[in-house]
């Protein structure tokens, strides 16, 4: 499959890795998080590295870097339904003192609003040339006994979406100039928001659940591969942000275009949560016995792009 | 005083972030470690990044590199007296899948020496020509109910240090080419010795407590500025490496070399610990009311050395 080539590198590292995690914590570094049961308590613990020019563009303000990374680690304990307790930073200081100021300004407008204490970290220096590379850990408490997985989607449930897909692969080709577009569009790549309330919502209802990364198609696929099922997904029913094209191919490249940090999960059908003000949940496929992807639209069965999901090439 | 200077950038940034981090568990940002109170258990948790090139050299062994990112990880632990739970990693893949897969193999040898899972974290691409950033958060359980800070010594206190003092300084030097020298000097650069075991069994007995990173005499500055107090120094009582060089400036050279990760903490005089199979324990100074370092020998005031602790700077 296509991922196994797009991602070769870091899968073999990660084979070598599992090994040395065998603790039932670490879930075979098969998840979004560690859950490691501490005094009486399930901790669940993140760390997401950055780094320029792969992750994030070097023009893009400090500000929008230091919002991104609080909220693509957050969204990893939204996935777990987890509350989070804090961050440690790992922070290699900027070409000049006005960035790092910067940073810090996005760090503070982004633990205030999601109530995360900044707890520690460490502060280093690269050489003046090199490309900036970031570190955020996030600690959280999950609520219940049951810390949702990417494994354990069972044949018949339905895969349903938070929100909406595809703004921030919008937003990335705007801060590229190569198009233009919707504000929300840009703000939705620069300030993505991660579903906590929908992950402490949803924990004890699921059956698996993930966050979206690097792409509807591909985590789906991860889902379905975790789980030993196959997965459908159908196109047209793929909430799209607002104002954005739709046609076949928008489609196909709103899934495939990674950075919405919404939830995907897998539960029963009919699935309907009372608490309000939560982002609304599209049904968008279906898990069945067997392997591998299949998308369908109104017009029958669509030939999977050769590119499931974003890959990290330096920009 | 010459450390405002030696590290105006990482301090004016932390001086940014303690805004962020008024939550009790984050100690001001002035400790080794974050110590949050979950549970009813109290969680240490530390995260420290290493560059290519500023922390460890461009060709120093892969397995050396892992073993150090976790070997000073665990230090800060040991520092607050902490049993460790288990890591998360922060990697970006080498220039090679050798050296990829040497960097797992120290990796190993490092988590098994010290009995520690790894329970996740990030692998990242980084551009081909870039200096390489790793990073490393540790998490543990401290064992009583206070957990030692880098302040809290009192006057008359005596500062001690565990183990001995400036081999890695020397091993350093042997790795850049710079002199020859024992092959244990080598070793104690390249495969520090958290001190855990010495860390758990004080934690109970101390006043005040940290590891030394980048050289006894910053380090001891750093914990009397941080009691309020002033400490006096007696060079000639500073435990040496075996073999090492012993005149005023080799010890000079030792306790300004950093690198050491030994234990340096303030005790009433006359402490004894009972436990058998602990590193040496030695005083090696004294706290005193009011401010600043004197550093004295045989011959009486010693005049301190422009460069009091080690400097991150580009090798």
């Amino acid at each position: 499959m296509a991922m196994n080539k797009l991602m070769s590198r870091e899968r073999t590292f990660i084979d070598l890795l599992k090994p040395l995690a065998r603790h039932p914590a670490a879930r075979g570094l098969m998840d979004d998080a560690a859950v490691l049961e501490a005094g009486g308590m399930r901790l669940v613990l993140t760390h997401d590295m950055i780094v320029e020019g792969v992750h994030y563009l070097p023009a893009d303000p400090p500000q929008d870097i230091a919002w991104k990374l609080v909220a693509t680690n957050l969204s990893d304990l939204a996935a777990k339904g987890a509350r989070p307790l804090g961050v440690l930073l790992g922070y290699a200081l900027d070409g000049t003192a006005d960035r790092d100021a910067a940073f810090v300004d996005g760090l503070r407008v982004a633990l205030e609003a999601f109530d995360v204490p900044l707890l520690g970290g460490d502060t280093v220096r690269m050489p003046d040339a090199a490309p900036r590379a970031h570190g955020l850990t996030a600690i959280g408490e999950a609520g219940g006994r049951d810390v949702p997985a990417r494994s354990g989607a069972q044949a018949g449930d339905i895969l349903y979406v938070t929100g909406s897909i595809g703004a921030a692969g919008l937003g990335l080709a705007m801060a590229k100039g190569e198009r233009d577009g919707s504000d929300a569009w840009l703000q939705a790549y620069r300030r993505p928001q991660p579903r906590l309330a929908e992950g402490r919502a949803l924990a004890p209802l699921v059956h698996a659940m993930a966050d979206i990364s690097d792409g509807l198609l591909i985590d789906a696929i991860r889902m379905a591969q975790a789980s030993g099922l196959a997965v459908e997904v159908d196109l047209d029913a793929v909430p799209l942000a607002a104002d954005a094209p739709d046609d076949r191919a928008a489609r196909l490249a709103a899934v495939t275009a990674g950075d919405d940090y919404e939830l995907l999960f897998a539960a029963a059908s009919g699935l309907s949560l009372s608490q309000p003000g939560l982002a609304r949940m599209t049904p968008v496929g279906r898990f069945a016995s067997g392997s591998g992807l299949t998308i369908t639209d109104k017009d029958g069965v669509v030939t999977p792009p050769a590119r499931l999901g974003y890959q990290h090439d330096a920009a």
